[in-house]
């Protein structure tokens, strides 16, 4: 069956204006989203790794967030200017070690 | 820095009605995703494992879909009955097999 090998989340959170948490759509997240969803395809990899939105990753203060899957990695403050490379990272099957704010750890 | 250690992302995909694809959200995702969020806090267990919507994950053929990172496993055809079994399992740190459509597997 045909499937993603990889899942590549960018949080779309949106909170109101004013709101303490801030957000990552805020923070330019969706345009990060649909910028690498067609960064993938441009590629021929979007059938093997999946570009979604997601809920709150729970990683707000690091926004715009997106976490690379199974790598189990999170960006932070990730941009526009930062698709093109984070896009040749995952189809190369790398992480983009510049914008790692953490890597997260199994429990 | 404290952060979600793992996270549960269910598919809440919409799609019309009569869409030939179907959707995660006509199969009872939402309903799922918020009785997931429910179980983890039921369990305290909430700030380390994140249950989050999320966009398609180009798994509607098993939909409703789950994927649990970093195991990197997909549920499918998950109902409100699996929901406690699932939490239980995410918890400590196993694996649901009874759900596993297909472990997925990295690139």
């Amino acid at each position: 069956m045909p499937k993603p090998l990889k899942h590549v989340f960018v949080c779309s959170q949106q909170r109101p204006n004013g709101h303490p948490r801030g957000s990552c759509a805020q923070k330019g997240s969706e345009d990060v989203l649909k910028r690498l969803k067609e960064a993938l395809i441009k590629r021929g990899a979007h059938k093997r790794i999946r570009a979604c939105g997601s809920g709150c990753l729970d990683l707000c203060e690091i926004g715009a967030a997106v976490l690379q899957e199974p790598d189990h990695v999170a960006y932070g403050k990730v941009t526009l200017d930062d698709v093109e490379e984070l896009a040749d990272c995952v189809v190369e099957g790398r992480v983009c070690e510049r914008l790692v704010v953490f890597p997260e750890k199994a429990p």
